[in-house]
């Protein structure tokens, strides 16, 4: 449904074409200082038309905070935001929405609510992820505040130019060390910090704008600074919930955290993480990072690190042989011009996703510290 | 936490080394035929011991069913289950509790919980598995009789040995249509059913074995005959339940359904999946079937798949570098022999999983279906 | 938190002096035709300002539907439902302000968020209340079409002025099979059928009104056409989810169901609801109904019925010797004119939270519905 | 369904006859010493058979933990507890079996499930109730530890004869701030302090045993020294987690907190709590406390107290006119002999289902406590 996380809890709401999107969010500690101009860079990273490369149509996107604040700090109540939308009125049928767009939500939609609305898609629109990197921008200025926790997500891979994410490489974890989200923007639109690969990406994408098709990448993200002990066991591991996240998020078709992948062909010996004392901070460390910063479930205080891959986008303006909703064999061609790669636009909505998750976590874990510190 | 599923759920319980392990069933339909005999396989699946390459360790786990059903039907109250463990005393602490093994739990236990539990690890011990083998056997018993619904996980990758999983190729296609349980373990242990890699397979894990060392796999599954509508927008997208649930099992490192992270470089005229009017089933299908049956966060209709990653085993004999809670450096030595490879260990505890997120979700959406045919 | 609900779900949001209130409907059906006018009477009953005897403060109240609709039609996505306030500007600290108002929300709001809001009391203001009516509204009207369920609540007790509530007495359960809201309505503000005591109770208000005083009330609800099976167990009893709703709204002290309080000195051998095979429907019925139509908290198709009371307005223009924040003995005495009887009002909220409950718990067990008729 | 809480949360099993009853609790604080030892004594209040007027049954009810401790501490991990069942046997089908019991769970069971299950109510059971007073038992141990938080339930009512209950009256709160467990147990099997009543309770028992009757009852509970600021606008305020915890115990008809339904017709001059400043303390309290220990849904640091009703025992042997599942008019009598007075027994329930409610909503709290902490 609609409702993510138990103790720091977003509910979003919104499609294309009604009156405003937004969401509520439930559990915002009170005394923070909050107004939209903490939210307003993250949605603004979100909005379409960024770039020449990206889609022209401009959205404003600007977020109203309707409750749960005064005086610029926050109440401790549920805070709602809507965002409005600059058209909505659905729109007239057209020959088009006989077809059910391949790939795309139109069709099981329709088979779950029975309904072919003309509203862009329903809850599979783009427009769906507002109202989460709204409520994202709150969890991580909480986050921010707990512990200087960092969020950074990336770009590295377009198509099939990919940029180094090695995860038993040592310059792929001085990357995860340093980046910051200053050095992911200086790179422009393609959010690659790789400039040894950030202009063949566009190339890549510049290529199936040309052909009228669009492509994938992949973004990737690093949390610094976050505490141990987030994440619990056995359904709730960290791990897994960031998983849920990043798989609801629109065009997502996986995860990988730590080693994924790659590191089932590395064996234990290697992929183990041995523990140290490290003096600077007076606590246990691992030499090497290829859990992600979690272990069993739980974040053990390295960096959490992963990826999301996210599939090339399903309207294209090339004719497509499918069919109708009535099974009449056609070709379908979209109108107007869509954006070829949307894997850049998606690193604040992963971003904000991962603040939801951590926040969430955190809040609960340090009601384990409490009741832990008490008992005997 | 503990407890998973909204209208199916699953409560489960039990580390290493207490009386027993198990788990409460709740939301199970009445009226079904169960007996100990339905769930027994899984389990017995689930268990080392079960070659000369896997830990010698016998575990008995026979399920006793202690609640829900009477003359072999469920009652439609909750399912509880228990299963005995052999050796419930906790062990003498001996000079390796000093030492958090690297890349378990024990570190981030300690830091959450404040306690060295001398318990096998506590909840990131195996044996939490059975719990959720036992409860998965009921999700699917119902499963199979509302549509014949057909799940079925087997091993594609062990280290780097890896039988042909490309979304894209036909072949693979052809045996996710066809792949049984009983193909699966004619393999034997190695339970990969592509006869020209699983002798490599099992080479690459003796190999390891010699080393006293260990590697890890990849786990695939597919799921056939499910509904389609099941999955709701946007936070409970059906892959998003499934990858919940995938990166909660011990050891899993990642989730990619569809073409997953190789499909990013494909482009989207050729990703997306054309509809098409099946005469046989006399409903709208796909060409082809990247999406891997789910579109939109909604199932289509069409097999659902995805690859599970799972790491090295953490537990090795080989000697280890590293330091204990105390921060001296130190070598640490696991005693007794290890399973070098759990991944095909795995596969009853991916379909279990994948049994519990597609009951609860077809139970979430008999709800819609029911609701949408009555409004008006 | 600010969530009801687990299939037919409500989030709200919003005080007294921030820009708006409102919530999010998620799990409505689809296809149900569905606007502002629907929801605008049970708003405009909830408004102060209706009498003389209420506070002459006039709200708007105009509800606005955010999204989810498309042609008056509901399309199974959250309905977002927001009503301005007409004055959101916090306003001045006063010399008042310095003292937590006896028996209101100002000091446990202030024990847990560390805030002393001049937003009117924060989430305690009866303002929070519109998106419950708002979306109990979408909850009645998706009840309605299902089976004709009818909710109708109305005063039977003002002060010591009390109408005939006996679950015992024929006359009572003759008033519950046939009272409606239009005749609730008939009676005026007071919203009591029973004309014999309305004018005592409107006296009654009035008595206190004139000492600038406040009293208090109860209000009984019955609910006809359910379908039976509607409750889970154990801990989802139908009654626990109906106390539950009706104690979350602000100023109530408690819930009876059926025969209550005064049904514990009945006798088993009288209190028992003795079956009956009803020509007319059928099927079995009780011949009394002392159990309130729930028996082991699953609705059997008798009518439902429960009292809640609400306890006196705690605000009032007397003045009160209490003490400040920093405990310093004074004098407080609110200023401006107060409702000094809010319980005719409670009308609205105690229908729309009825209707929550109930929508929620048929959605679930029409899932439980279906899951039966596959099983064997 | 079968669970309850949030962070501190119970499910539980079991009927009345299938092999054990029982319980997991998950979310229990590590570090805490718990052996069965601390759990039997409520387990054994709770069981029949404890005077010549209850039932003559003797269960033995001896629990047993499965997990979740070592060496008599909690891990932090799931606590699973067990109860056998002394009778497993599902009995046979008798000519009593046609009816379904009137005012028990029989008939709503049978339409919910279609099943009539010959385990003695199936869900509806008392002893369905094990695994509350069990899980109780270690919330309470936690509270224990937190604030000395004490809960201590007593009977106030036994059919026509009542104790002094009435909130206004200053005996009746010193009884509030006095009473202890060890009192209530001394007055012998009918739990009620007030020796001037007890005697009449007894004998009013004593009359319906005599004419194979049963008869109702009222518990009051109150909990001292618990801390301030547990409970969540606005859905899950203190006092509605309090009323669904008690609606869902079996054979309850209603709950009342702090004034109750008494209240309604005191003015608000007279009801409102007034606050001064405590020299003892420290902080604010209230001079009376009309509101029951709770303000805006948030506990303000009084005594929290409430009532809750229990019906006349459904299960009678006086023959009774009634039909049977198909119809049939008949006359129906209950073999055996059945407890005409279950209240005293309810005793150990309600201070189970108040520790568990209590202990989810501090751990709440407890994280809410440190979000406030770190904002600015």
């Amino acid at each position: 449904m609609s409702t993510f996380g138990k103790l720091f809890r977003v509910t979003t709401y919104g499609e294309s074409h009604c009156k405003s999107v937004g969401c509520i969010v439930d559990g915002v500690p009170p005394g923070m200082s909050l107004t939209e101009e903490d939210l307003q860079p993250q949605l603004t990273r979100r909005r379409p038309g960024q770039s020449k490369l990206s889609t022209p149509r401009d959205e404003k996107d600007r977020v109203e905070i309707q409750s749960g604040t005064e005086f610029g700090k926050t109440l401790g109540t549920p805070i709602a935001m809507i965002v409005k939308n600059e058209d909505h009125r659905p729109h007239d049928y057209s020959e088009m929405d006989k077809y059910p767009r391949p790939s795309h939500a139109d069709f099981t939609y329709s088979e779950k609510y029975g309904i072919k609305a003309s509203s862009g898609g329903g809850r599979a629109s783009a427009r769906e992820t507002i109202g989460r990197v709204a409520a994202g921008g709150i969890a991580e200025k909480f986050l921010k505040q707990v512990s200087d926790v960092e969020i950074v997500a990336f770009v590295t891979q377009i198509g099939k130019v990919k940029m180094n994410r090695d995860p038993f490489d040592p310059n792929f974890q001085h990357i995860l060390n340093t980046i910051t989200r200053a050095k992911v923007d200086s790179m422009g639109f393609i959010r690659c910090p790789d400039a040894s690969v950030a202009g063949d990406m566009v190339k890549e994408i510049e290529h199936y704008r040309g052909q009228q098709d669009s492509i994938g990448g992949v973004v990737t993200c690093v949390v610094r600074n976050l505490p141990t002990g987030l994440g619990e066991p056995c359904f709730d591991k960290l791990e897994a919930l960031l998983a849920h996240a990043m798989l609801s998020i629109p065009a997502s078709k996986g995860f990988e955290i730590g080693s994924g992948f790659v590191g089932v062909s590395v064996p234990g010996s290697k992929h183990n993480d041995m523990f140290y004392f490290d003096e600077e901070t007076k606590r246990l460390r691992t030499k090497t990072n290829n859990s992600g910063g979690i272990q069993g479930g739980i974040s053990n205080g390295e960096n959490i690190y992963f990826s999301v891959p996210f599939k090339s986008v399903a309207t294209i303006s090339q004719e497509q042989q499918t069919c109708t909703y009535d099974g009449q064999d056609g070709t379908l061609a979209a109108k107007g011009r869509h954006d070829p790669a949307v894997t850049p636009r998606a690193i604040p909505i992963v971003e904000a996703m991962t603040a939801l998750v951590l926040a969430d976590a955190l809040l609960i874990q340090k009601s384990r510290d409490y009741a832990r510190s008490v008992t005997h």
